[in-house]
């Protein structure tokens, strides 16, 4: 497996993300990470910044590369030569999901799916979480990579004022 | 990824099973399939003919290793040299063991789980089912490898006999 | 749909199955319900005494007809002229189980499966919390049709008393 | 059982569909399919024509009659007559909305539900997964009955272009 | 354990609400009944009418506060000086969600939740059914606290009349 | 309420029931931690071991009192005075069953039982698992109580010697 794509919203990255690129870039050449975004669903950071932050968690892992992609997934797959797609499975909430994806994506474009167990202690982190702990006022250091937990806060501040 | 380790008890190989294997194959340089057995649990077919059905399953399929281990699935990952352990996931029935194990083998022995979805034409096969059916004198031969329905069906017939 | 098949163990019938049998039998001619036995494997209450235990409670139905069968279910079905097999289905715990086996079914003999959700009211009662309720004294006269509560106390203390 | 009601908003029909309607339709001696609308709730294709759609897909199947019908379940079951109304079991997603529609029209009706499970080689299609691959120019014969690939792709394209 | 918080939106009240309020209020020195109210996502019948009906509902309990609150759930915990937090479980469609807020709350704001499983007789009512029963003008005594029947329709009726 | 009672095998105590006995106990007045033994059911280690490990386990928490009990839970809940029976439940594995068992002690004896989420971190840990690390000669400091992993190692291989 020369080059696996993990790819997801990132709307923002998780410790819950970072643990399954350190762990998926352990096992490929390449892992590039995609930030997928769709023209008709608005997210909460833009893009640009989800890709920034990705770039400063990933900082420390050579063979990672960070990417935007607004189309499928099984495009994007094939773009970037990728031999499987990894995804995080955390224990309630995403099987039913994930595995509906897993199929339809190897009917659509032929792309396998590579289903990687959580960390027990990320079990309960979400992107969404780390939303509304911050709409609060609370404190998301312990859900997000390690010194980004300030930029997010703020960034999720702008977010809410733009709406 | 250059090897890969594909573990179970084949007792006997199905359908399902080389539909992981084929899958897996095209992945890494090297797919190891192995047959764990364990002292004290008794299976149904030997575990030397179970290898064998295997190898006669994977003749076409050049870069896959078939042996026999009688230990623990992270020292076999360890002694093969795999980056990580593949495992078929079905729809129902394979979720809860299947996370709790991949938990588990990383805590034991840093061993990674990359889990695979079925395809859905073998989502109800099992080598329990192809067992059940051989013994109600039923046809096999959708359910294994082409060309070892007979072979499989005689076996499981010899097995009964010295139960 | 002439004739509707309800087979089951029924060691002892319970407030559930009669809910099903009630149900199932408004729906078709005539209702089959089978206590089905596996020789090798020994079950609380003698066959016999199951089949007498369910004619009692199901005699108020006219097109219920209760027989034993010792074979495969699929057989039982071809034999009885049954166009399918129905099952009560609990909101927990039975799910996965009933679903493969009416796959199985299917694969094996043609025979198409009808689930039945279960009453809400009877949601947690089963053959085996019968049992438990009764081995510790309990009253269970709430769990099993009326007026049979006694004698399915005393006929499962013989069963205890010989085991 | 005379007389099974099938319904739901086949928008469009699928493959998945029309087995339930094939093995349903041998069950009775009528299986009324219908298509149920909700004036509040916009679908895809417009009612006529998926009605017309699953005329097509059931010619060969003499006992089914399809109609529309724009109010409640229950009050649909009663006005064709139905004994009871049957729905199709994926493995994965359905079970518990099944099962809560099931109490609630046996409460609100005294409606019965059979649940039929779904042949394995359908249980990734859906009709979303249909208007999912169609969007992105993908080939849906694989996944609809005979000969209609051709005249959904079209119609769904409409669909799109008039939101 | 002095205090105990029963939080929900209780629009309306159900009997398997007040099934959980006399079983908890049974453990507890007082047990603080909260209708939660979200600014941002309007509700059916309006909040002091849903509080207005549990304080009837609960007028034989003379442990149970009736309050209503717009806040988190943890601030309102905290507020009331309860110990943890009490919810009801129904057997199915709340276990991912229930676990989910749990270990939200708790990480967000120290909060302990206590589930308690639903008695089998309300498994299938929730304020959702109650909403429809009622717009399709069935009779919902069976399903809300003795004697609110009238009343809840009616205020429903106006609810819908008003949207 | 007073006192509430948290009863298990406990074969060994892990830090997964520590972590629901400091909760439960900043819950109540007393929580009686019951190991349960079954004179049908040969454990692993003995019950006296057991119930010493567990107070070396609570020495920090002066209102919780461990015991052994030999018969049902709800006759151990009435002999202690307990209002409430307590239950960790993690996020896999142990819904249906622990629902049941709810149900019936509800049934049987009258006995509430509150349900408790496990910390995340503690998620994959069982007894059984402990037992397993600690006969592949693995490490099990990180899966029981501070202090106890070479004291329970030691009494574990004891129990295979002697099975």
């Amino acid at each position: 497996m020369d080059t696996l794509l993990y790819a997801g919203s990132f709307d923002p990255v998780t410790l819950g993300h970072l643990d399954v690129i350190q762990r998926a870039a352990g096992l490929c050449g390449e892992l590039v990470v995609a930030v997928m975004h769709n023209p008709e669903k608005r997210g909460y950071l833009p893009v640009s910044m989800r890709v920034s932050l990705l770039q400063a968690a990933c900082r420390a892992l050579p063979n990672v590369r960070v990417i935007a992609h607004g189309g499928l997934l099984v495009t994007c797959a094939h773009e970037v030569g990728a031999s499987a797609v990894v995804r995080g499975l955390r224990p309630l909430g995403d099987f039913e999901s994930e595995y509906q994806m897993a199929q339809t994506n190897r009917l659509l474009g032929g792309v396998e799916t590579l289903l990687m167990t959580t960390s027990d202690r990320y079990a309960s982190i979400s992107s969404s979480i780390v939303r509304q702990v911050a709409a609060f006022g609370g404190d998301i250091s312990g859900m997000v990579p390690d010194g980004l937990a300030e930029e997010i806060t703020k960034a999720l501040a702008c977010s809410r004022d733009a709406r």
